[in-house]
């Protein structure tokens, strides 16, 4: 089995399952229990809390947990427009978003707020010209993500920034991190983000877990009330395996800087070998995270593909997982038509992956080649 | 070890610890994937989608998936809110439901809907006639939990929908049903519900995961947006694992009208042996869910006890684990003064406890009155 499809989500590791069972057979009491074996409870969330925070260079007590990724991004984009409408209207975002933000902003687009969806150049990118041009002192939130899902094109969240600053605009600045936390160096200082979403099961934790980091000095609406956990910005009792799990994963991560260059080197040979079967054209910048790597067939349907590969036992994605036979908005932003989108593929690494990985896929790509009907 | 507090949560059984594991380390895939092992995720979605209906006697596809009653009881009261809007602006609840329904409530009272909080009887039940007093022909809600989670009081769920059909109200009627899923017979056609919460880690899932019962008759809008998971109604990746186990969990149960009259005599035993103590006065009503039982130790302060007990190895709570040491609002409504509520220790069952339990519960209490000082 050859799995290329670690963007969709990826085989949580033994440290992070190891934690899981832990959390469930041991100590699996409630965190708010005011006995002892409720405060264990706690010290496995406080743990994670403080390997998360390690991993994105800020405070423990600005680390909450969420269910995913998704949750995270909803609570940053609802709750930055709650907390700042008095002080603007203009939400500024890009149209190659994940559809946890798209789909949130489009809502407070329709609550009445103005919202710009920021065009990406034909390498998926979103020109910094851009956002400058788009950051104005009316604007309350500016949410981009680091990684594209798809592509892997980084986007420059570190010129929003300074735009924000620039313009001296009351915008709070939201990072959807969830395809780059773990896998490239974060400071949220650095960065200049109020706001930034991850996920767990991109990075070898379960699915049902992500995080948001909020700034110490941003104070953010809850959007789920109840018993006030997570200092009463997400209510609901903890769901302390999968939190374990987070921890333990992040504790297993190589240091995202040093592994980078390996994935670079994987990313590279992967470029060269898939280019020498005369097959693909690569739709991924060049500098774009070397964790994903979108590829065009031309002429190949990537469903029919998909399914060809996996008759191999080889797994890559159609586009994205979360948007299940739908075209690819992303790749429909970078200017490529539906025909051209519909023979996109996505190939996307974890530190699991070889170069025998890319090679065997290479093979199967001519197999395929000679196998199926163009269309 | 004797846990008696299975209220605030409970052990996972072996069942859903196993179909945990299974699902991070065999079928760890993203069940949005087109190829066959995503199928297969998304096939332990729909075996735990069809045993939650068969609890409930409803469609499975009336079930969706969330990150636990907190969550379910958030997009209940938010979402039948916003889809009955336009139909009235009554919302009817009770001061007894927990902090997840009460800040919901307290939420949507801010935003301009006039909210009625029913007072409950001494007894911790709120009377019917409170209920069919309250419901106007511009009632758009109506929120009532089944069974309290302080009390074990049975509220009438099944009034309340009478009193609906009475007026010919507009209002959809939500169930918190977290403290009686998988312990009480639940029908949610004979109950008359339209919005139903449970949480997986009451019945010996994991904590992190739950659902809400929402009638095909009735279309909510969402409250996380994003990749369109659960038909769009709650988006983000499902917890696989979490979802699992839980459909592991409740196949693990014993019938509960079959376990109910068990669970009756180990709360009359308790309730016999206790008395004879001299020391407890009892809280709940006669009728209470057997699961549950709310006693007070007048003279004594909850905490005091709850640590004597702790060094026993025997876990109660002092009211309800959600509300880490703030005095209990459910005592309160029911008339207890604070000093009253602060004596207040809750003992809850599950099928693991034993008359022995309580036998040593009875004795640790004993021993506590001779050497603890009243106050």
């Amino acid at each position: 089995m050859i799995y290329l499809d670690n963007s969709a989500t990826t085989r949580p590791c033994a440290q992070a399952v190891e934690a899981i069972r832990n959390a469930l057979c041991e100590v699996w009491y409630n965190p708010a229990s005011l006995y002892e074996p409720g405060l264990r409870a706690e010290r496995l969330l406080d743990r994670t809390r403080a390997n998360a925070a390690g991993l994105l260079r800020c405070r423990p007590d600005e680390i909450y947990f969420t269910s995913g990724g998704t949750e995270a991004n909803n609570l940053a984009l609802f709750g930055a427009a709650a907390a700042r409408k008095k002080r603007g209207n203009r939400i500024v975002t890009s149209a190659v978003e994940h559809p946890s933000v798209l789909e949130p902003a489009r809502a407070l687009e329709k609550q009445g707020f103005e919202v710009v969806f920021l065009q990406p150049g034909r390498d998926g990118i979103v020109p910094p010209q851009a956002i400058c041009d788009a950051v104005t002192p009316d604007t309350i939130l500016v949410s981009l993500m680091l990684v594209n899902n798809e592509t892997g094109a980084l986007q420059p969240v570190a010129a929003a920034a300074q735009a924000i600053r620039d313009v001296g605009a009351p915008a709070l600045l939201h990072c959807d991190a969830v395809q780059a936390f773990g896998k490239h160096p974060i400071s949220v200082r650095e960065l200049g983000v109020d706001l930034l979403s991850a996920s767990g099961h991109k990075i070898h934790a379960a699915k049902g877990v992500g995080l948001l980091y909020c700034a110490k000095s941003v104070v953010l609406p809850p959007r789920s009330y109840g018993g006030g956990q997570e200092r009463g910005l997400r209510s609901g009792t903890e769901a302390v395996p999968l939190i374990a799990g987070l921890g333990a994963a992040i504790e297993a991560l190589p240091d995202p800087a040093q592994q980078l260059p390996r994935m670079q080197m994987l990313n590279r040979y992967a470029r060269q070998t898939l280019a020498q079967t005369g097959l693909i054209t690569v739709l991924s910048p060049a500098d774009a995270s070397p964790y994903v790597l979108s590829l065009a067939l031309p002429g190949y349907r990537s469903e029919t593909l998909l399914h060809f590969l996996e008759a191999r036992e080889i797994y890559v994605s159609s586009g994205s997982a979360c948007a299940k036979g739908k075209p690819s908005h992303v790749l429909r932003a970078m200017g490529y038509t539906d025909r051209e989108a519909d023979s996109a593929l996505r190939v996307s690494f974890s530190r699991e992956n070889t170069e025998a990985d890319v090679d065997a896929l290479a093979r199967a790509l001519c197999d395929a080649a000679k196998k199926l009907r163009k269309r």
